[in-house]
């Protein structure tokens, strides 16, 4: 392997960047040329690419987003957009291509891959952590601070009025972050798309320590359980009590990625070009247990990595 | 003067527990002794208050919300809500009062003072700084560095993808937020209850920078003006152009207070008790110009702190 | 086992009021009672000690340092103050005690247990994640984040100027911090006490890329390799280089726990009432690979956690 | 004028990029052409210099530092020196030029003007605020911020902890930091250059709170009033305390701009287009009593900008 690529896919998460400077720095130390495509997929096909060297990634380490950019290609799922993909592998003397993305990502890389045979290389990049074959994708721990950060401010005025508060959080099929943030910002009550969310339970819940005396009350929402307006509607038909609403939205996919992001988007980023250079043709990097491990690419996304019940559970025992 | 009160009322707003401990300090550096009321006119009507020390407002400068607490009384709109709260004037030989909180509070304020001749001062918390009289309230600047932090975590990922992004802020009636944070956040648009907000000019402004190549824009929306979903509902319809919406609501109320928000809330707070000492009965402290005002209680109502039109042509120009 | 103790001791770090929270919380669900302990062990000997309830630990979850305070005792370490402690321990009916703090700390813990036969459980709780038998202690990845934002603040400066910038963190035995935060951080290099720190080979590094045409240079120094003054005049010195000096020094220990430090808090302060109640008496609770784990006290504070090479290795890879 | 340069000169300082931002927009918007020129007087003379656009600017109003770069140069002290940059005037059609720095590169300003009749803007960016003429110069808010943080964290492990912290912040010849973050810190005491700072008088103080029971002081210190390290040394021999020292150097430059930091960056910038415009050739931007005026350039570097004594002694009176 003398050359390969690098492009970031789907949505952005924050980390990207540390992950396209480890590819980057990894694979000049080694000796190889590195081409960044613009764009995801889109760049790939119309050739919106170009050569990196060690400045292009200086000083990019602390920067959210991806200076690569994304997007979502539907040209690249038609075996006439991938056709005209493996004309720029050609073109531009590809040999190995690292995808920095989600298992929408990984799956049209899985195909190109059996199609025409380059060694691809995946690193999970998602702030819903909801890859199967990694416990930690690259962006979740940034995320997860920045819904904490917003409960922090919440609870301030939370604590000075007597109100119920409603935290709409990302997660269309998985709860990963209202549940992680949900516990570490002692939500009272947490709703993910992965159970059955009874609103009378949350209901009763609210009313048990507003007897007790609780003076406020804050419920985190993935967006794919329910809509955080529309429980808050529901609360206060069923409750009287006063809600208030806050939607996140896309600002949890940006900020400086944290400590954690950032050390495990350079190991993934290094380990991928390690995975090409030897040869590892279809697989991503996951960490598991700590410990950097290689999955097959296929088996990324055919389910979604789970939620850990027990977390739930404690959840619920910490916020009595 | 030998015994003051103070409460925080209305909606809280970052630095009130700055102002308190500026007053209870002062109070006491002066020989007064201070009592604390909890959850504003309720807490006075309802006698929920106590003596406080040097240490009742230890480490308290840096939190948000108030330590004393807000609550809206509709109790102490009536006559028979003051004629209680004046018993209480009574019984706890309170000689003057600090009313922290915005312009509602303060016209309560008035009317008691009119009723029971009771020396109230005025210290203006809210983060809309829409009180008349003093060109900053207490907690706006933190309101708009925490709209800005928002915009730039929306920026990381608008400039990665190529999106509209429309952030719904507090400001009922007033645009400060919104303007102030906006052109802080160099955002293309800002959409304020002041001025007649045109959709079809904000989708123009919004095509031109996209057929120049603009890749991203970032809408800042006062909730006064319009609903940010809404918005994002027709930008969509009339553009064609993805359109995400955050909507941060409460959580602009809290977080550690900014360095000006606490440098304010001391000194509002100092002279508060200064303006109690010196017999001057019906006054708000104000900001003009850099130095501490006071101002008749009774003109802080009337009207509201307009906003600086210069500032919005100024975004206007340099968002092009 | 019906009453349970818990103390935090030896140096604070971020999270340890999370992981007072989950012990109280997880006791009072199954039914405990629990005595919160001031000052650690000075505090378990002067009997400074009350009730805890619900709300003793309501909002403290995201607040750095520890409600319950913490001391280092000279006098625990004699057999006269474990004896006036023991007596506290029979005056208050105290059935096991959960000891949040370091190596240090749980070495007193070990010999309490082996003198008056008392259960305890051990929380680590120390930025240094330095205490064998856990990947992590409490507040670690908070402390590392507070270096990453400081290191982001001096890139900003260093890349307007021309200039060598040297950050000494904390680490005195341990170069875990100053590891983790100089690869998260991106800088030129990292001294640690674990490695023969060769100075002259970080001022051929410098030099290196000085003459290669990068701008500026970040070296994290661990206390427990070099002063960073010193380092800093010696480079000055060899190379002629401008060279600033920051000391972090204990702001290091503060700041509100990041999501991470707080679910390993809560975590881990739960397990430690389950191992109190299940009749493992003399233990630390660790993570390792992700997963609670239950270690030997006497084992934790035998030898040190050590550092990972691969990490270090890395540093200097993506750092060319 | 049909033509402008604008450089960033000096210590660099958070808001220097939106000046420089402003500054384009603001000349593009009026139909004039902007060139940047990098580091200082030093690309001034060296040529190093380019057009600049809409774009030039873009997505830079958030980031520290400056993207001109910036730097201190000797040769522009000499004639010599200024005649090279004149020569460059000349080749690249400047018809003025605006100076984002502080007093002694406006001083530099004013020479070249007298000598060569280039109009001249000048726009204050430093940290420091020191400089004659203006309220607030561009950095200011932003670096107390950053000072106000770390009291926080400070403030954290010292009321866990009973000991006495240093902050050195800073401020050579002005107490401007030190005394605007002491006093929103509150912090219990401050030493700044402008005022005799009596350490017997620190230690009373310090002494007096301990016997009362303040378990914990935090002194900020003002590079230019003692060195932190000494402080905390005499300290502890007079009082026997333990004291812990922090150096926060550099990384006071930079960081995230305020939004008070931004606006006036936007604002001084836009204004000094119009100075440039409107013939006003040889002064600087200020801000006095919230509105922006004209101040001879010369009158800027004949006195520093005084500290607000009320400041300091209503920072004495809260902090007992």
């Amino acid at each position: 392997v003398q050359r390969i690529a690098v492009l970031t896919s789907g949505g952005d998460s924050p980390g990207m960047n540390a992950a396209i400077r480890a590819v980057v720095r990894k694979a000049i130390f080694h000796g190889l040329e590195v081409i960044g495509i613009q764009r995801g997929y889109s760049g790939f096909i119309d050739a919106d690419m170009g050569p990196m060297n060690l400045s292009s990634v200086a000083d990019i380490i602390h920067r959210g987003g991806t200076i690569l950019r994304t997007a979502r290609s539907e040209e690249f799922k038609t075996p006439q957009g991938r056709a005209k993909a493996h004309e720029n592998v050609l073109r531009f003397g590809i040999q190995g291509l690292v995808v920095i993305g989600g298992d929408g990502s990984f799956r049209g890389a899985n195909v190109f891959h059996e199609e025409y045979g380059l060694p691809v290389a995946g690193v999970p990049g998602t702030i819903d952590n909801d890859i199967a074959g990694t416990d930690y994708s690259i962006g979740f721990d940034t995320a997860v601070n920045t819904v904490v950060e917003a409960i922090n401010k919440i609870r301030d005025t939370a604590t000075s009025h007597e109100r119920t508060f409603i935290l709409e959080v990302m997660g269309r099929e998985s709860g990963h972050i209202a549940l992680t943030a949900g516990l570490a910002g002692g939500a009272e009550s947490i709703l993910i798309p992965e159970l059955d969310n009874n609103i009378n339970e949350v209901c009763e819940k609210l009313y048990r320590g507003y007897k007790r005396g609780k003076l406020h009350s804050i419920i985190i929402v993935a967006e794919g359980a329910a809509s955080g307006l529309e429980i808050g509607k529901k609360l206060h038909e069923m409750t009287g009590l006063e809600t208030k609403v806050t939607i996140l939205g896309h600002l949890q996919r940006g900020g400086t990625p944290t400590a954690f992001d950032r050390i495990l988007a350079s190991r993934m980023g290094a380990t991928a070009v390690e995975m090409l250079m030897s040869g590892n043709a279809k697989h991503m990097v996951g960490i598991a247990g700590g410990k950097i491990v290689s999955e097959s690419l296929a088996d990324t996304f055919k389910c979604k990595n789970a939620i850990d019940l027990e977390l739930y559970k404690l959840a619920g025992i910490l916020s009595i």
